[in-house]
């Protein structure tokens, strides 16, 4: 299989990889043009525009926004229909992943310091969250779960999914999951006029607070312009593997592992490190033979062609200081002790521990979230989470021997930054004797 | 003085606040493109385009790039120049803050399943954080302290601070702060170079890979164009308060609070809602009086006629329901009871409670961080804090057992998607009998 070999000791190395994994989001000044005008289209002409857009792009022929609402009916409707197989692998999946992100629920917290001053934060969830949902083509329900799930755990008083339904055609298991996770309102909408929709409101759809969910570039480009009016989470570029072998896991596994990932698309990226010469040779063996047997075969070919690499290491300390150099979205440590040169790992979206651990068993139904950040982010970014549909307020309240002591110290300060109103309203509270 | 006098009872009054309180950042298509050019001129030329922006923008005469290095002698010299009292006062701040900060550091946590399995999130701090600090007429210490200390507590590996020196100058008191804060480096740049310095790195100016800190129409403009490539905070719009008084504080602190954010620039606002219509007219009494006795009266009284307002209400639920409407950046409680009535505040940046809490308090000493989310962002974002310093990595360790279970979850799930990749390396790891 064609695909790039690297070694870590060679001299051009640092710059190859570098080339290897840049990934720079290309954004397009036209689809850039279009959204700006469908984002007022919407803002000016609410539903009216909803369904204009929506006949156009997705290829339908509705006369009005109530042929664009799904109801709760319906959803509860498409989960008697699935498969049973189906319905319990989602319901149980959504177990899981409701438990696991329990665990992330954040609480209010105050201390009282010995004069009686409160400090602490407040923390509330959102009033509502818009959920986008690709449509078409792919449909993924797990994406409903992890998208919706984390907001219900949050307490969320109102889930808003948007999903395309081109000529009018919605995935059942997408419903399925839509019902399971307790989706409240739900609307077959699609592209920048879903997003422009949930940010502004319209007659029929409720204005939200953030928006969050994958789509393709109208859809990011939709989410970037409206930033700011409402939260969004990050937008996300090509999913990624980075997995580390110590060459004694089966070569199939991690070439499906591998897999796993190329077979999202043609800029999906899938690299193998290894400190084992050999194990690398067996790997690349491994995916010639598999890949034959793939219904995905020339989307894993391209995507290993041009994104794909096997590295040969010194060891596994160098394996491991290359992972936190890419980041990556996933990273699999398919290698004895993987709980322990864990703790040596700064920077990934999740890790997997052990051979027994492939990605694929977070994307479903581990429970951790398989939103994660992408092209290098987890630098500074976080999975998404019920911290994501959870703010804080601070909480401030001097008792008045607090103030007065407080305002001591504000005084100086204030009138060093020329703000005299601040230094006198702090001062108003210090005490006279 | 003049301002807009409301009251909740009139018909139009919804209509009437929702155009007090709107705010649309304007996008100024000619900063954005001369923001590209410095972004690219910086990204292609490193520090010879650092030296020549600064030269220009600054009204600098620098040749070399060393020039705009501030080191830790020189951070020294100023906390031992200034005055007493100012040490004193930003020592005493830094320590309150650093203490309230603690309490917001997150753990990493990790639960294990009765078949062995492991799951939880790894929490890690950044490597690198940006810190932009405001340089020329206005210099605000306090910025310096709200912003490195949180990253600093989050166990950042290095704080860069950037602050722009006009002519050369830079505030004693902003140095004597990064000497406190702990910052790492600091380099006398400003405006969209300094933002390109710390996202793309130059010879000597270290990549990172957060940008925090206020700034005019280009650092605002630049940070949106670098993110994605660096995490950045929230673009903040003008600061805002919103006081609610039962008519029982003394005016002429009431009328201070409001003058405290009026007093930041034009476009500030500040709004006193009450249900008492004497109480109003006697702060409105006391802004006179007290405005002549300001430096800054006119743009007090800018700031008051146009964005200011005093509203009358029925009663302190009609105060907090307007309260959780408009979602200010702070939110000042006079009033008794205040903490019983904060926890039906949904939305706000801060909550200051009681009549001994002035919002200035907050903006130095209290301890919470004064970078607070403004334009009712509020509603979905939350204060600085040290979790913006920290991010996570989700840990899953799946034991044989767990796994084998899982994958019987996973793979219809997968194969529903059609990705049998997913399905195929999930399914290695079912365990045969």
């Amino acid at each position: 299989m064609e695909t790039t070999w690297l070694n870590a000791q060679d001299a051009d190395f640092d710059a190859k990889l570098a080339a290897l994994t840049a990934w720079s989001e290309e954004r397009d000044e036209e689809v850039a043009h279009r959204v700006r005008g469908i984002l007022k289209g919407v803002a000016q002409r609410g539903d009216v525009a909803l369904v204009e857009y929506t006949n156009r792009f997705d290829r339908r022929d509705v006369s009005a926004m109530d042929e664009l609402v799904v109801d709760q009916a319906q959803l509860q409707a498409a989960l008697a229909r699935i498969p049973a197989e189906q319905r319990e692998a989602l319901e149980a999946a959504a177990d899981r992943v409701r438990r696991y992100h329990e665990k992330q629920k954040q609480d209010s917290w105050h201390y009282r310091e010995a004069d009686g001053t409160l400090l602490g934060q407040q923390v509330t969830p959102l009033d509502r969250a818009g959920i986008y949902v690709p449509g078409g083509k792919a449909a993924y329900p797990s994406s409903v779960l992890m998208n919706a799930l984390p907001a219900k755990v949050a307490g969320v008083g109102e889930i808003i999914m948007v999903s395309p339904a081109p000529e009018g055609i919605i995935n059942d298991m997408v419903l399925a999951a839509a019902a399971i996770a307790g989706v409240d309102k739900l609307f077959t909408l699609g592209g920048g006029q879903a997003v422009a929709a949930l940010a502004y409101g319209t007659e029929t759809v409720p204005a939200v607070d953030k928006i969050v969910g994958p789509g393709n570039i109208y859809v990011a480009e939709a989410k970037r312009q409206v930033f700011g009016k409402v939260g969004i989470d990050m937008i996300a570029g090509p999913s990624e593997i980075l997995v580390v072998c110590d060459g004694k896991t089966n070569p199939d596994w991690i070439a499906m592992d591998l897999f796993s990932q190329a077979e999202h698309d043609e800029e999906a990226q899938a690299i193998l490190v290894s400190p084992d010469a050999d194990f690398l040779k067996q790997v690349a063996q491994s995916m010639e033979t598999l890949a034959a047997t793939l219904e995905r075969e020339t989307i894993i070919r391209t995507s290993m062609k041009h994104r794909g690499a096997l590295i040969q290491v010194k060891d596994l300390d160098q394996a491991i200081e290359i992972a936190n150099r890419i980041a990556s979205e996933h990273l699999e440590l398919s290698i004895d002790d993987a709980e322990q040169w864990a703790k040596k790992v700064r920077h990934a979206g999740a890790i997997f521990l052990g051979r027994h651990t492939p990605e694929a068993l977070g994307d479903y139904c581990a429970g951790p979230n398989h939103v994660l950040p992408t092209s290098a982010t987890a630098r500074f970014s976080s999975p998404l989470g019920v911290y994501d549909f959870q703010k804080r307020s601070s909480l401030i309240g001097c008792s008045p021997e607090g103030a007065s002591s407080l305002a001591k110290i504000a005084s100086p300060l204030a009138r060093g930054e020329s703000l005299t109103a601040h230094a006198r309203s702090a001062e108003y509270r210090i005490k006279k004797r």
